[in-house]
C-alpha cells in the first residue's frame, strides 16, 4: 500500500432484546479519508466513540478500512449558517421555502417530506427537482455518500470556527463535509436532511447557492423519523451521480465562512454576507 | 458494556485488477475473544497484520467487534503433533487413514477430498461419517466457526511449547484453537483441514482421540485449493451443531502436550504418548 488515503467506517449497532425477534438499532456511522500512518489512531478514536455513544453503547461495531487509489479531489466546505427557528412547524416551512427558492417544485418538496416522515430511511433518496421522481435503483438501501474527508488543517480551522458558535461537534462537522461533497456534484441542486436520531432535532438544507443552512427544531424531540434527500435535475443520469457520491474520493481542503444564528429573511436576501 | 469478552474479526481482502471484472481475493481471517479493555490494542495488532500480510497487503480490511454476553466455556486445547511426511500423495494417504481410524467411511472420506480439491471453499462443510452426506444449509457459505479464543496464560504457555518445535506462529495457534473448539462438540467425530493458501502446505486431521495431527506437504506448493470439513454422526441435527460452532463462545484455558515430528505408525499406535 502506498502512502494513500484510507477510508474508515465504523458502524455501531445496539441489539434490543424482544420477545419475538431480536432487533438491531443502528446507532451511528462515520467515515473519513486518512493517510495509512493515521489509520490505527483513527480506528482507536472510532472504537472509543462507538463504546461511549450517547445513543447507547454499541454491542456490535463494524469497521471497514479501504485503500483508495484515486487521488481525492480537494474541494472547499460550504459556508455554514444557522437559521433562527424554535418550532417544528416553522422549521419545516423554512426548509420548504429554502428548497423552493432553489427551484425545487412544490410537488417534489411535498413528496420528499412525505417520504422522510413516513419511515426512517437508511441511505439518501435521489429526487428530481420538478416531478419529484425517485431515481435511486434500490429504494430500501438508498444512496450512501462515501469516500469523503477533511484535511488536517481544514479540520482545525473548521473546529475553531464552529467553536465560536458553540457547535463544534462531530455531528455538524461530518454533516457539513457530506453536504459539501454532495453539493459539489454538478447535477445536485440541493439537499434536505432531517436526522433520525430522536435527540437531534436540527436539520439542514444545503445547496451551492445557500450554503449549509442549519434549521434547529425541524422536528420534535423524541421523533425517530428522518432521512436525507438529494434533489437533482430532471433527466439526470442516476449512475453517474451514484458513482460520484459513493465512489469518488473527495476531501475538504478549505473552509468557508461560518456564521451564527440569523433570521430567515436575511439568508434569503443575502445568503453569503 | 460490561467487562465482557469481545470478538474481533479482521478480514483482509486484496483486489486484483483484471480486464474483465475486478476480482477479490480473501487473504486472511482471524478472531479472538478479548476483554473490552484489550480491544483497541488487539485491533491495532490485527490492522498491522493485515497491512503486512505475506500473501499481499490488504486493500480492504473489515473488522467486526461484537459484545459477547454469554460467559465463554473454558476448554483445554487438543494435544498437538506433527506427522512425518514429505509428499502430497503420502500426505493424503495419511489423512485418509487417520480419518478412517476414527470411523469415517471410505465413501465419506472420498467425497470430502473430492470437494476440497474441486474448489476453494469459504466456510467448512459438515459431512456425515457414513454416507458422506453434506448437511450445511448454505453450501456456498459453509459453516464459519466463530466466538473462540485463548486465555492470556494459555496463550503464553502454548507459544512456549510451539516454539520448542519451531512452529510458534499465528496460523498454527489459530488453527489449534479452532480445532479444539470443533472437537469439543459431542457430535463431531473428526476434522480435516487443507489450507487454501498456496504457500501453506501443512494440513491437519483433528479429533478427540487423535488430537491435532499436523500433516506437512498435504498439498503441493502453489495449489490454491483447500477447505475444511467436520465429520458428524449420521442423523445429527445440523442446527445444534451450527449454533455451537458459530455462536457459542469457547475459550482455551489450558494447553495439552505438544510434540514434535513422529512417524505415522507411532501416532496410530500410541496417539498420546
Amino acid at each position: 500500500m502506498r502512502a494513500s488515503k484510507k477510508l474508515i467506517t465504523p458502524m455501531g449497532r445496539r441489539r434490543r432484546s424482544s420477545l419475538v425477534t431480536p432487533k438491531e438499532i443502528h446507532i451511528s456511522g462515520a467515515e473519513g479519508l486518512y493517510r495509512e500512518s493515521e489509520v490505527v489512531k483513527v480506528v482507536k478514536k472510532y472504537i472509543e466513540r462507538a463504546l461511549n455513544h450517547p445513543r447507547g453503547k454499541a454491542d456490535k461495531i463494524v469497521i471497514t478500512i479501504e485503500e483508495i487509489r484515486e487521488k481525492p479531489k480537494k474541494i472547499p466546505a460550504l459556508p455554514l449558517v444557522t437559521i433562527e427557528n424554535s418550532s417544528p412547524i416553522e422549521g419545516e416551512k423554512i426548509a420548504r421555502k429554502l428548497l423552493q427558492s432553489e427551484g425545487i417544485s412544490k410537488m417534489a418538496v411535498n413528496k420528499t417530506f412525505e417520504l422522510i416522515k413516513k419511515d426512517s430511511m437508511r441511505g439518501a433518496a435521489i429526487i428530481t427537482v420538478e416531478k419529484g421522481k425517485r431515481l435511486e435503483p434500490n429504494r430500501k438501501r438508498g444512496v450512501r455518500v462515501s469516500r469523503l474527508g477533511i484535511s488536517k488543517s481544514a479540520s482545525k480551522q473548521l473546529s475553531a470556527r464552529l467553536t465560536r458558535h458553540g457547535i463544534n461537534n462531530e455531528t455538524v462537522m461530518e454533516a457539513l463535509i457530506l453536504a459539501s461533497k454532495v453539493s459539489f456534484c454538478n447535477n445536485v441542486i440541493a439537499e434536505l436532511c432531517v436526522s433520525d436520531d430522536p435527540n437531534y432535532t436540527t436539520g439542514y438544507v444545503a445547496s451551492k447557492g445557500l450554503g449549509y443552512v442549519r434549521i434547529p427544531h425541524i422536528k420534535s424531540k423524541g421523533n425517530r423519523r428522518g432521512g436525507r434527500a438529494f434533489f437533482v435535475k430532471e433527466g439526470t443520469g442516476i449512475r453517474g451521480i451514484i458513482e460520484y457520491l459513493e465512489r469518488r474520493p473527495v476531501i475538504i481542503g478549505e473552509v468557508s465562512l461560518c456564521r451564527g444564528i440569523i433570521s430567515f429573511d436575511e439568508i434569503l436576501n443575502r445568503p453569503y454576507i
